[in-house]
């Protein structure tokens, strides 16, 4: 039977795109997968998770197992209040939606704001599976160039003065991960921040901030464009996942109340209770601060055992980013083709995720890749960059 | 700032239905919830899950934690095949997708199956949250009225034939709940399922499966359209939120591979690990068909106090279905308009859902009302059944 009657029009367009996680290197087994944007197994509080669920259900019973019930779902919520006020963001309960990581909030921005009557803007090159989603409500996408300072905003401000000027379909939303970028590793400075809302307010789009990574900070916390808002244009999500553990699926979105009421229409997994009921319990148990600053310190350590092994191996003329914070560096392999070479290193023994997916497909420089230092040991995260120093070697001389 | 702009126009309307959950009476504190469709707190093993989730960290650490990893998701996934094979229902890996709840699982049948151009047919009365989901994606809902034996095939057939001899919109999507079903507590019997599965071949549409209560039969397994379906015609969806508990949110979907396909396309919250790791772990230790065996008992035994307790206390005039299994006793309260009488009711001390909920809007009758045998304790269920006879009473005075 041909089911393709079934689906909608804009349903078979979207199952025109690339497959979902098709950027997913499918890594071997013993290879170093510098590929996996994954915490630091160091940093997951396994034993204190579990101690952590047996005084919820000692204290609880069966309530966190039920629909609504247990006290620790709003101590969630308000644990993330809190949190975000430390980083200077005022945020109402009517202002704050929790979400099955912020991946599910991202689409829920999307559901609600874009169809193929809209256009939003991204970063380019940016979170792939972000692609993926805008690519799921819209064909009208436009790409604005990431440099070492985050997203341009001057040339952000050249396309949106031409496209009016043209009468062009304006953009109704931006996209962007303002703090330690995936993939590039960048952040955008203050000034570029405040011209970006100044832009946002004089052109009426909306802004996405993705902040995914923003408590990972090394140095010191970026602003965030949430807390510059004076006008109820941001709409900002975070996560757990790069702190706690993707695998909980706890995230979040804050922004105009009108938004977040829509996002709440729409999202139709309903609250994940028990996971909620845990993460909230567990926060009131520890010392999320200092955890914070043991992990902004750990990483900072492995970024560091990056940099010098990239210094050590790489040949001449490939460059990468110098992140200030995240999981990630970008690295630029000029004239190397790194979805090719991606069998090379596989072969050798290390993963990587090549650059292209980080782009719509129309655009994609072919020589760029994302390392993450975040997730394998320090030992293998050197063995894994001699390799791919040595796969790059391989791949030029042949 | 006015937000609607940024909203496309399917969205638009969509907020103009009713708000989520705006069904959910605010039980007051100490009222017996005859309203909420929870498991019996008896049934759900609090510290077996527990103690599982213990074991799974000594045995997997950090795995659960991440994206992917763990062996214990496929495992679960291995048991839902298992599962529905024991109710003859043969499903390939390709053909299921886990979802959180069953309530995700058909909100994401309807993203892909219907916009303003489809119609779907839906039973009346139904669960009322697909409702809301059927609502968000169309306009074009056509009802068909649901008697002792379920949904009236009959009528459907006579609908059905008098759109297309008019050349109107044919639907290509029917929700149906054929077990124990929400609200009505009837069962189709097996000449009904076939007659439906025939008209959906003659008519050519798909049909939505729900079979959330299917497990919790009383007397004997009733025969799934899935297992029925030789053509492709169905998706089945299925729950552990009524036999374990509905906060962790696990439930699945499986039908023809094209459609699940497509579905995984737009879930966008990726995979819980945890809570699937968890679930797939706790399966693995447990005698699920002793447990099964105990509930069917356990809820069987109650709707039994709950029929007797109708029988002593409700005055002349009031009826009531007789359920074979699941949760829920459907009562009729003629010229009582019900959504008037749960005021009376809370005040007395008892809570239900009015059944002009369990309707499109338009249509609704005002004189019916959903009980729940499952959730409160047997002496509370007998309390709860005088407190709403007088509660009629006095509504009937006054």
């Amino acid at each position: 039977m041909d089911y393709r009657s079934f689906f909608p029009k804009t349903i078979q367009n979207s199952l025109n795109n690339p497959a979902p996680g098709a950027w997913m290197p499918n890594v071997p087994c013993g290879a170093v997968r510098l590929s996996a944007g994954y915490p630091d197994p160091a940093f997951i509080p396994t034993h204190q998770f579990t101690d952590t669920i047996e005084k919820l259900i000692q204290e609880e019973h069966d309530l966190p197992f039920h629909y609504i019930g247990s006290r620790y779902t709003a101590e969630l919520r308000q644990w993330i209040v809190d949190h975000l006020s430390s980083r200077n963001m005022v945020v109402r309960p009517t202002e704050l939606l929790v979400a099955a990581g912020a991946f599910q909030a991202i689409d829920l921005v999307a559901r609600i704001l874009l169809d193929s009557s809209k256009a939003v803007v991204v970063e380019a090159p940016t979170y792939m599976e972000a692609l993926e989603v805008f690519q799921n409500y819209t064909t009208d996408i436009l790409s604005v160039p990431v440099d070492r300072d985050g997203l341009c905003v001057d040339t952000l401000e050249q396309m949106l003065a031409e496209r009016r000027a043209n009468h062009l379909q304006m953009p109704s939303l931006l996209y962007t991960i303002p703090s330690f970028q995936n993939p590039t590793g960048s952040t955008m400075p203050l000034s570029r921040r405040q011209k970006l809302l100044s832009l946002a307010e004089m052109y009426d789009f909306l802004v996405l901030e993705d902040d995914a990574y923003g408590d990972l900070f090394f140095d010191k916390a970026p602003i965030t464009l949430k807390s510059l808002d004076q006008t109820g244009r941001v709409i900002y999500v975070g996560s757990l996942s790069k702190v706690l553990g993707p695998g909980l699926r706890i995230g979040w979105a804050v922004g105009p109340e009108p938004i977040i009421h829509a996002m709440n229409w729409f999202k139709k997994d309903l609250d994940h209770t028990f996971i909620e009921a845990a993460v909230g319990c567990f926060m009131g148990r520890i010392d999320w601060n200092a955890r914070l600053q043991t992990m902004r310190q750990g990483y900072a350590q492995r970024r560091d055992i990056m940099l010098s092994a990239l210094k050590e191996h790489m040949p001449d003329g490939v460059t990468w980013s110098v992140p200030d914070g995240g999981y990630f560096i970008w690295v630029h392999v000029p004239g190397v083709d790194t979805h090719a070479l991606l069998d090379i290193a596989m072969e050798a023994g290390v993963s990587f995720i090549p650059g292209n997916y980080f782009y719509l497909d129309t655009e994609a420089p072919r020589d760029y890749l994302r390392l993450s230092f975040s997730y394998v040991s320090a030992e293998d995260m050197v063995r894994g960059i001699e390799r791919l120093a040595g796969a790059i070697k391989t791949f030029q001389l042949s």
